[in-house]
């Protein structure tokens, strides 16, 4: 389908979802043909979650036969699609963008011009791995603190009134973690495919970036370990299943009498150390 | 100064720091010599950021002379103290606490039971370690996005709206890094020690903690390269010198004709290259 | 029993492990209670793999009683215990070590003096942390070159005549991993204990030791992962795991007509692109 | 220059480099052009360092056109090249070696094929990598160990008879950082771009590589803080500066009476514990 304004591809289709029917959603067609099809003077919108060096090859292509290129991913989730209220990250000239302004403004709240071909998908995979970072970290230090002894409803308290608060404290882990709920909404496979652009980005820019690296390593291992199909709040339980804790146990236990925490891994014992002398690699 | 509810060991002084004078504010007194002056019956409380596994062996000691031990650091800043508005975490037993409440009424509008001995230092710890994360790996993401063309106050204003936002790019980046004020509130070298106590928590309690260990690492590194004296925020001035580009820098260039964004470094040149094919040490 | 020489406490026993009756091994005896059979003038020699920290406090506890104490690690292996030939790596000062000198001698072919008390144990710690360095980072890059069909047999040849070369390199992964023997002659728990030490006496000395840190917490997960009973070599196969390739697989199809090397993961099809619009949670 | 044998391009020309006269040296000519003087039917033979997504890229380009490509980056160093003794390890396939063979073993002492086009670039790498990842661990734990009172030529007497040994610990350190001599022999540069080559190669291939990447950022780190013309083993002179700390610097101080261990950095005073109070974020 084109947009009469400006050749802009794009699809009014209606997907479905996790069961739920959608409309007014922006996809980007064949693309995998190079855009084959495409006519001179079309615009190409990406809204897709991409690389920004793949974005820079395809519009650099895109340019020898006179198609213009925008990378512009959508933030907003299901609720912003459904209600026509997504904030679009734009990478690509302000004179393309005007062409297609009205379409996008179909289905955008908010259209932010981020930078040259590419800065959109750029900058919505810095922001998911941001959430990465957080997901992951917030997991390491409530399971140290789950071991310690403290309740993680009463860490996340503290943490949420505090310095070291994010999103995903204040947000992920009490609706999704405590509750034990971890509803799908979000593919941990995707959130590893954005933690790598991310770190590949830094990477290309050469900044050196030793967290969003790691980050990139750990979702991978996590992703291949939980499947294709764990949400990305998933990553928590693998975190737990390396710490031996359960996040949120000590506050289900305190309900109870005598609730002790989580017992520590055993010591090695007097064997094992003695062992020690005999078997050394030294 | 002791107090006559629980002969709570305080200080009722008024320690001027930053050129504010400020009362109502508790200190642990002569804990150099073990509490060597303190009669039986006395409740030790520390309200610095201090180290769980310190704690409980300071308790164990105590204990030994009938003198009670909590640990009780204390969030809430500046402003916090001055008004007696802080929030207090306590590691101990609740019928110590009770001894001492009234006491920490006097500075506290919050006191959480975090839980035994050394969870209110671990707390604390916990929450400042996650700030370290999110300071550093905010850096890194908006650094490469800097180098990417990606304006950084557009990228916090996304962010920001967004499932990557957390207390350090809502605030910290916008008050303190795009405006290169970079005020002196608290220090790189504590924040140093909190992290590297909560890597400690997590190593004590056997949980795999990847961020937490490499973050430690990172802001000893940056305490060394800064010094003593800079604030925890100038840890970003090093994620930028390692990384050549300077936060923000676009978008101040943005108000110039033909700005551009910072130019990568150039690449290695062809001599570099057939040198490579002599000095190689395969 | 006491060696005549100098109160040596070492224990003559003929320990069986894995079958194999040793003799003329020095253990520690009876050092959970603190040596309190022990008369002043002994000398207690530790030969396990403990941390310095411990070392010197104990050390420092014993000293109060009129005890010395030596940290006395050794190397060599079971071969090396059996004919008389470990190697001694000895922490504490010159003249207690030359009252226990001739007792040593009985079981050490080489005595090294390291430092202070703690020394002998941080040396060996440290050896060992490198060695947990080697193995895992090999693995990585064999993983790595196994899925870009180089074969493993060729990549150790090459890097063993060139300057990647390690003891791990050179021994383990062709006499334990293209074998796919993996004999259980060290275990992980004992390596993830070592590198943990190694850890901390970086941490302790104020040392950033980022490539430290992440190798002990690898080794960590590796534990909870693979079991107490695991051999340190068997660390490879979670690399392996993770990284979803064996390690020599394709010297093995290289056998076989059409041999082909480890398929990549399938890229994200279609769908899951189109779904990732729907699902992101920027 | 066209070999007769198969239109090798190479040159037999005279470089000098480190004021040596060097001759029997084959470099790839005019590779930016794409090949674009080059015949149908010719073999281009790239020996420098390159990455393997590149070298597939431009076979594929090359391959149109009805030219050959084989990835060989040599090993053996200076004296390899000078003697004609040189490694080289060949990626592509077997008929087009078939073809180049007489003329590379004008120069290779023995050529190993490696594996698909890119195979002999992602080895190289790999190798160059682990000595990356050897120096650095290598330096991490000799400055611990240094702090801690062990003197560094000890260490590495018991390192080197040990299973922690490497060739970095066998060779360059003796010889290079013990002595400070530090011989610019290998570009840090040049030693980053590999590990960064060998990084994206476990990336592309989806192998979790942590240990890789973090060495990768440590290096770009390096080459920043060092420059341009620092030789790779430099780098441990960054670990150095971070630790506070001399490698062997004990060593020296041994044969001084009375020598003592590198102090630690001082404990944080009792006025800095104080003010953590005020100052604390959280």
């Amino acid at each position: 389908v084109e947009s009469s304004e400006a050749n802009l591809r794009w699809a009014n289709n209606s997907l479905t979802t996790n069961g739920a029917m959608r409309s007014r959603q922006v996809v980007v067609v064949s693309f995998v043909d190079g855009g084959a099809g495409m006519a001179a003077g079309t615009v190409l919108v990406d809204c897709t979650s991409g690389d920004p060096a793949s974005s820079r090859r395809i519009a650099a292509r895109l340019a020898e036969r006179g198609i213009a290129f925008l990378d512009a991913p959508v933030s907003g989730g299901v609720v912003g699609a459904e209600q026509g209220a997504l904030t679009v990250m734009v990478g690509g000239d302000e004179a393309t963008l005007a062409r297609v302004r009205p379409a996008l403004e179909r289905f955008a709240k908010k259209i932010v011009t981020c930078g040259p071909v590419g800065a959109g998908h750029a900058l919505k995979a810095v922001n998911n791995a941001l959430l990465a970072v957080h997901v992951w970290s917030t997991a390491e230090g409530l399971a140290a603190l789950e071991r310690a002894g403290v309740r993680a409803d009463v860490a996340l308290d503290v943490i949420n009134a505090s310095s070291g608060r994010s999103n995903a404290s204040m947000n992920l882990f009490p609706e999704r973690v405590l509750t034990r709920a971890f509803p799908r909404t979000f593919r941990l496979a995707l959130l590893d495919k954005d933690v790598g652009i991310a770190a590949e980005v830094a990477r290309e820019q050469r900044v050196p970036a030793p967290m969003l690296q790691l980050t990139a390593e750990l979702f991978t291992v996590a992703r291949r370990e939980l499947g294709e199909l764990a949400d990305h709040v998933e990553a928590v339980q693998l975190v737990e299943r390396w710490a031996g804790v359960t996040i949120g146990a000590s506050a289900i236990a305190a309900s109870m009498p005598a609730a002790s925490p989580e017992p520590a891994l055993p010591p090695l014992d007097a064997a094992a150390q003695a062992d020690a002398t005999l078997e050394q690699p030294l």
